[in-house]
């Protein structure tokens, strides 16, 4: 199995290391497509569990800070400025792998994610909320 | 660990079926925010293997649709129109799970993915080009 499915197989079986490790980009960087806004979602991924902790925005700025400090920072919509992930909270996110989809419109970075979890909410991932399925039953909270 | 952790935990365990299992929507459906043309961004991330396959629109009727039809539904924003997953390349993607994340503007699918894979290039997985990275030298075709 090619992509990430092998990236995940090598990062289960690293030791989590909690510190910066500046990433060496690729000539794939120049093939991001970012949108009318000049942004592109991130779907960021937790390298020893596989669990998808959430989806944010990035500029070209910030995806470049991303991988040289090798720490997640987004562009907030909402307040429209850069938000290094866990400033404030703590919670910090260490990209160990970055990669590009087919048509060059979204990333996906693999972590290791710092504190308590990606959500402010408390919750390890932002995904906490059953939408449908087999599931539905379980509690969410 | 809650959420999406626990319902690869779950995944990890069934075996895989390839065939439609029409899912129940919780109200959570109604908390779904989609942006100003209408469209919410979808995750899609493979039950056995907890691989991220591809991330892909939905507007509230193909939503809506993926789930009644336990399949995954799309808009395609190039060609403004429903793609149904697989109708022509057989790759057809059944849900397990749906999930919703905290600000209700991105979606998480959990499927069993048919064929030989979720991306028109080929690959199993949509995102097959490193970034940046320990990965970086790997051969990535």
């Amino acid at each position: 199995m090619r992509g990430v499915g092998a990236a995940l197989g090598r990062a289960r079986t690293m030791t989590a290391m909690s510190e910066p490790t500046p990433l060496a980009a690729t000539g794939v960087l120049d093939a991001v497509r970012f949108d009318g806004e000049g942004l592109v979602p991130a779907v960021v991924q937790e390298a020893a569990t596989g669990q998808v902790l959430m989806v944010a925005w990035m500029t070209e700025a910030t995806l470049r800070r991303s991988l040289a400090e090798g720490r997640t920072v987004f562009w907030s919509r909402s307040r429209q400025e850069e938000w290094r992930k866990g400033d404030t909270s703590g919670d910090r996110q260490w990209i160990r792998e970055a990669w590009l989809d087919c048509d060059g419109d979204t990333v996906l970075l693999v972590v290791d994610q710092d504190g308590r979890g990606a959500c402010h909410t408390g919750s390890h991932s932002c995904f906490s909320r059953v939408l449908a399925g087999p599931a539905a039953s379980a509690p969410t909270s």
